[in-house]
């Protein structure tokens, strides 16, 4: 690897390269000791998946959460002023405000599960460009932001619960599913914070706008996460990489953090290989997104806020699996008989 | 309400009658509360239905989790002569030893989402009647099991998450679908605790003589679950009406655990009103089950444990979206714009 943060997409490039493989002999481990606990097999259903999915990807057969972290990043977005919010972009300020002070939903969930909370404001102050009319990013920005996110996952941390916040990004996640995966704008696009029927047809327009504009230019992974991206989304990806060379796994959150997943996969799915789908967003086409990531999200409970609010509360249902692996009797420990003729 | 414990069936049908009116005054109000904090509207999903739901059956606007209860309870069936079960009946007690010593599933998830536990064992000593050639229970039984479970909700718990233990009741639990909802024992019977292809016909075979021997008696609800139910799941329905009456939400486990509901639910829907369905189990046809008592499952992780371990599940996420609730700030507080033009 070159020495120092990355400059430009070849670096990039270079660090999406050689990655460790999965510790598939824990993960084998990890299912032999599922087989030994005292439940019927199988009978824990995915928390079982989950343990070997934590063992596999710390490379361990018992798996720690003891510095389980919420990382959000945020940002704004130049394409707001094509009108495709319902909420003004002082909002994204506002809401890290928030954060700080401990009165959005995140902190309640991370309160009740005892997970960190790391946010990164990403310039603020400023926008990206408006994607409908220039790239939203310049390389040597989306690398920068890239590296932001890459050096925003702490060494200690052993799982990493991801997500954003950014007045107008849903467009900008829209817009880069539409670019990666074709389809119509108005089949990928959701009403985001709320917006009303006009509001949906400005995003609609916005997103037929830009790639109008970048259409010649997205047939690579990075030019989509430059032109169509926002600084959140960049970050997100450099930080989903971060952890995946570092032994870290991911829980993604839902619709803007996935595209940042989305450009990863489309690049090489084993850059997301340790990642597991928090839950499905109510927003956009979600399901589908994830249907084309291969995951199978933990939980589908109608949530569309961001702020990684859903891969928070996987994160609960996560602790809560690795409990069970961990904490629980064997057969031969706790005496009990065993299934009859085995 | 007659003085004293039920002591039939008469007196078990008084208190299901004149059941407590839900606290709509307290629901409304915490929806209006949810509209004022800093989220777009709907935004967090079913988590602002947990919220709702919570206030509607504690009666307050502000509804609080300082006593969640596990509470399960566990009883022995005559029906494990049959060869329906892959574990010999010694292991109820087993388990429930398991229970005491922190050793099995439910153990860890209680601990990792801060939820009491109460373990109920009823008369583990004996089994009920193999019910393929007698009622389960006596009248008498049944009522006593029922008034158990009434007695075992402590008046200080705001929430309970109810399940069971008890080799050979997935049996027992079919044969109660199959008696309430008609159509064939094998649509309604899974592999329980990994029953292999013999098993599952036994299985089957025990539920079609359990129909043919009490068919004619089967049309009140009552009479099911006495001549096919079990001391556990007779104990569950009496749980369930008790918390009712006591102003305490439920969270209902799977399979075996919803029989309990669907006799009540038989009788009067209104009797689950104050329920929500923990998970969808992966036996059995538990997905049927749920639609028809109107119960959309807060997860579907493949979990059929029993134990209480799905509603425990849901438990940790019940106490997130309450956390949410009361200690989010509102727009004003926060000093967050709200949407444009609202």
């Amino acid at each position: 690897m070159p020495p120092g943060p990355p400059r430009s997409f070849p670096d990039l490039l270079y660090l999406l390269r050689d990655l460790p493989p999965p510790a598939e002999a824990s993960a084998a481990a990890a299912r032999a000791r599922q087989a030994e606990l005292t439940k019927p097999q199988g009978s824990l259903g995915r928390l079982e998946e989950i343990a070997e999915f934590l063992a596999r990807w710390q490379g361990r057969e018992m798996p720690a959460l003891e510095h389980p972290l919420v990382l959000i990043f945020a940002g704004n977005h130049g394409v707001v002023a094509q009108g495709v919010s319902a909420y003004p972009p002082s909002v994204t300020q506002a809401m890290v405000d928030n954060f700080a002070s401990g009165g959005a939903a995140i902190n309640q969930i991370c309160k009740a599960f005892a997970l960190d909370l790391k946010v990164v404001p990403l310039d603020l102050a400023t926008a990206t460009e408006d994607f409908t009319r220039a790239p939203a990013m310049s390389e040597a920005e989306a690398t920068a932001h890239f590296a932001r996110g890459m050096a925003a996952v702490p060494a200690n941390a052993d799982l990493v619960a991801i997500g954003e916040m950014g007045i107008g990004n849903t467009t900008s996640a829209a817009a880069i599913y539409a670019a990666l995966y074709g389809g119509l704008p108005a089949y990928w696009a959701g009403r985001g914070t709320g917006v009303d029927d006009a509001g949906l047809a400005r995003k609609i327009a916005a997103i037929d706008a830009a790639l109008a504009a970048h259409g010649a230019h997205l047939s690579q992974p990075l030019e989509v996460l430059r032109r169509l991206g926002g600084r959140e989304i960049a970050a997100m990806a450099g930080a989903i990489v971060a952890a995946r060379r570092a032994g870290i796994p991911i829980l993604l959150d839902g619709y803007v953090a996935c595209a940042a997943a989305a450009v990863l996969h489309a690049q090489d799915p084993e850059l997301i290989a340790h990642c597991l789908a928090g839950h499905q967003s109510a927003d956009g086409a979600h399901a589908n997104v994830l249907a084309r990531l291969g995951k199978r999200p933990l939980l589908d409970l109608g949530m569309r806020l961001g702020e990684a609010s859903g891969a928070a509360m996987a994160a609960g249902l996560v602790k809560a699996a690795l409990a069970c692996h961990t904490g629980m009797a064997t057969f031969a420990e706790a005496q009990v008989a065993g299934k009859s003729g085995s």
